[in-house]
């Protein structure tokens, strides 16, 4: 399994429209395929020292394989999704991972 | 769904043993139950600016809701996996995403 888990912080954090544009720009990602799974998050309502709860959306992939993982990157809707978005986030924040 | 995904640093990064104390450790969490899925992961071989590889360990619960964790979270193996592991690392950061 390849695991893709990206995190990114608005630049207007405040903003409900750049908020939103995010949320759809992260949605045209579900078309994408094959994956085994992706979740939209948002911070949940956790609070410990060792929690990181600043990030305004993440999002998660489970690919098969690294393979799959990097046909995701270079697809057209994800490249599409990165020009329209990116004047959007700060700051973003990706860890992959395979089976240890 | 109620997304936990923990990164751990290790405090002696080129220590074998200390390396396998923690994966060993972290397996013990695989007998917790009820979740969607576990995964351990250590870091892919992607490489760009926004990829942060320099952790040790990652561990990714996918849990059905934030009840779930919570119980995961005052588990007695889970307790003891902190109790019997946390002098080897030296830093931790955990995710928690709910549905956005």
């Amino acid at each position: 399994m390849f695991i893709h888990h990206v995190y990114f912080w608005l630049k207007n954090k405040d903003s409900k429209e750049d908020k939103e544009a995010l949320l759809q720009g992260l949605q045209t990602l579900r078309q994408i395929e094959p994956k085994i799974l992706l979740h939209m998050g948002v911070p949940a309502e956790t609070s410990r020292d060792v929690i990181d709860g600043s990030y305004t959306f993440s999002e998660l992939f489970l690919f098969e394989n690294a393979e799959d993982q990097q046909a995701y990157q270079v697809h057209p809707i994800h490249q599409q999704f990165i020009k329209d978005c990116a004047h959007l986030w700060e700051k973003v924040v990706v860890y992959d991972s395979v089976n240890a």
